[in-house]
């Protein structure tokens, strides 16, 4: 269920894994990669604290550079980097973390107020304590910034197309605008009563319902993100997930491409994705439409809901984001966006790690937790070697990664830190 | 938020505790306790699998008893003990989980068949392999049994008025027929926006909008059991349980009353609440009315709602209990419910331990898994302790318990095996 990235990397690997399977996708959109996946802000990093988050979007990231590297598809993935400002309490705070991530191999750098001060031209590091409105927000100079190296931004809507098109090849069929309806839960004896399964039945998932068909199947898997919930609820299956709407907004102007053509961070000579403080403001270079997106996580006051078409506000635009960063960054002054959506995270709330795991036959990939494309390929495979009924699965570059980690009961995994 | 039996030990332990605390209590129903508290089949036990759920069990039992024969106050506390009836297979399977609890303290018997054969009358423990209803339920020759001794009944109702009761006199308000409608967000400082509070703004929970006033309060508690959900969701705050509907079933007859009458397992001469396999049907013994209720937890394919009336199922007797209990105890045949009704558990599908946790100056007490009642004392105590902000609980009997055990990125608990 599901042809968001996550659902196309599980067929793939599936298929790559063992090509005799049989592999039908189930969609509601026309075509691949048209619900949360299109909404995303399509960035890519390995700096994460759990080393499970660390490990998949490395190898992740790694994988979608053999692709366009290797095999010559082009995913439009650009190590712009990811630019942490830092208050001087958050350097302090984040010191001892940063040097911890460092060990485990992850490029960083970074950078002193005097040098963020010549790059970021046109950018007001400091702010002043007779400014009222930055002492309402709570706002601190700037001190310190943090790059990961190791990160940047992709094209979705690319990683999408070379996913379904392998998975074309490999003889998977998609079945787009055909919205699942229900899971059918099999008991075993089959009684044709009202309400089974009885609880003294065997009961097994065989497949699903959906607006044009029953569809049997040896294996079903859910990759359906923030929708899970909505699918697994009326089988008493927890997701252990709870969905969030996020929104993003484009911005452009004279002294926003100014800013997007900043120099000194990396070799595209472009911004990084830069994160805002107090509140991680994200601000992201997109040289496509010379235009730089924005948009922040809310979480107290932001219910956990789905919608089929989530809208952005501009109301959240106006108050939560724009007077941060116009205040740190003035070429934002007056500019409003000329472009806004909305998608879903599907959080997990409790380490901010993905789950897969298998219940009653279902097996249930979720909670990708906002950074689900970064993350997409080793997912993939991870589902494929719980599909095989595999302990270990092997991510791209030969690493092993115990299947059993991202489990219910089993999990082993370090809370994350880092979540944006 | 809540006057069920979770609400009422949180005041009450809150009181006992910090004496000049000024406790409201908000309870939409029109009187205390009549929510899922008087909807539990009201049973307790100290045999758990996880040693917080045992202490949480064994020390809110003796409280219990205190109340009863210390303060003499009745409870309708009854030790008629619990009676897992175990196949082989199952008997196999939890001979090494005994053990471990029976280390802990836990006052354990194990009955053999040939004894159970005698002092069961009329029960049919042997299963025939030409029994074809037999086959198709998979059910197995009962060949032991696992008696808890420190298990009985109790009268919820009975619990809800001494709770109730006591804070009264120790000055707590409670305004019932009022339900919570929202829980007042509080951004610092306050701009009066419509979207507050904002990202940058700094949140606390304020208090609570009822269907009669604004209610403001220094600290907010939910006790909400399966509706907390619903509390929090709008709110972007994870309540960790899910919740579900749970039936009780009662029944009567010369046949039942004879089963309830079975002498030999407890001084009160009536079965112990008795677990019935393959599923964990229940079977407890009420004296008062001179029946047997029944009932089982269901799992996949009962999904997670909250209703605010839910309804026992006719079906759910007849094909869930009815085919399993008249099987092993033919006193049931042809008897049909005389009464039924329906409740919640709010369910922790993790480790089926409680949630006691603070959020943005909420404290959220929620996650007894369907043994609530039994535990109540401990919770509240908790509860009592993370209110005034105490690092360390001290359960009845001086016992001391680490608050932040039940706590979400804190936790330390063992997942529960002896779910019912």
């Amino acid at each position: 269920m599901g042809a968001g990235v996550i659902g196309l990397s599980c067929a793939y690997h599936i298929l790559s894994q063992e090509p005799s399977a049989r592999v039908l996708v189930v969609e509601k959109a026309l075509s691949a990669g048209q619900g949360d996946t299109a909404k995303s802000a399509a960035a890519f990093r390995n700096v994460f604290t759990s080393e499970v988050n660390r490990l998949l979007a490395d190898t992740s990231v790694d994988f979608y550079s053999h692709i366009q590297n290797d095999l010559n598809f082009p995913l439009n993935q650009e190590f712009v980097g990811y630019l942490w400002l830092l208050t001087s309490e958050m350097f302090e705070h984040v010191s001892p973390i940063i040097e911890r991530i460092r060990k485990s191999g992850v490029a960083l750098k970074i950078w002193e107020k005097e040098e963020l001060t010549k790059i970021l031209q046109g950018a007001r590091l400091d702010v002043s304590h007779q400014d009222e409105e930055a002492k309402m927000m709570k706002l601190e100079t700037i001190t310190h910034a943090l790059q990961g190296i190791k990160c940047g931004t992709i094209g979705p809507e690319k990683l999408v197309e070379f996913f379904e098109g392998e998975i074309k090849k490999m003889g998977a069929e998609i079945h787009y605008g055909e919205r699942v309806n229900s899971i059918i839960v099999e008991p075993t004896p089959k009684l044709n009563l009202a309400r089974e399964p009885l609880v003294w039945q065997r009961a097994m998932i065989a497949g699903v319902k959906t607006s044009r068909d029953e569809i049997r199947a040896e294996c079903t898997i859910t990759a359906a993100g923030g929708w899970t919930p909505i699918l697994l609820d009326p089988l008493g299956i927890d997701s252990h997930i709870r969905t969030k709407k996020r929104q993003v907004f484009t911005l452009r102007g004279p002294k926003v491409s100014a800013l997007l053509h900043t120099k000194g961070f990396n070799e595209l000579g472009v911004l990084p994705l830069t994160l805002v403080p107090p509140c991680g403001i994200f601000m992201k270079p997109s040289r496509a439409d010379n235009s730089i997106w924005t948009g922040v996580s809310d979480y107290i006051g932001r219910a956990f809901t789905f919608e089929e078409d989530p809208a952005a506000e501009d109301d959240f635009y106006t108050y939560n984001i724009y007077p941060v960063i116009s205040h740190y960054f003035p070429h934002f002054v007056d500019v409003r966006p000329f472009n806004k959506w909305a998608g879903h995270y599907d959080i997990n709330t409790v380490d901010a790690n993905p789950y897969i795991f298998e219940h009653t036959g279902l097996i249930v990939v979720v909670g990708a937790s906002g950074s689900g494309i970064m993350k997409a390929d080793a997912i993939g495979r991870i589902a494929a070697a719980a599909h095989a009924k595999k302990d270990i699965a092997t991510l791209y570059g030969g690493k092993h990664f115990k299947v059993s980690r991202l489990g219910v009961e089993t999990r082993n995994v370090e809370p994350e830190e880092f979540v944006i």
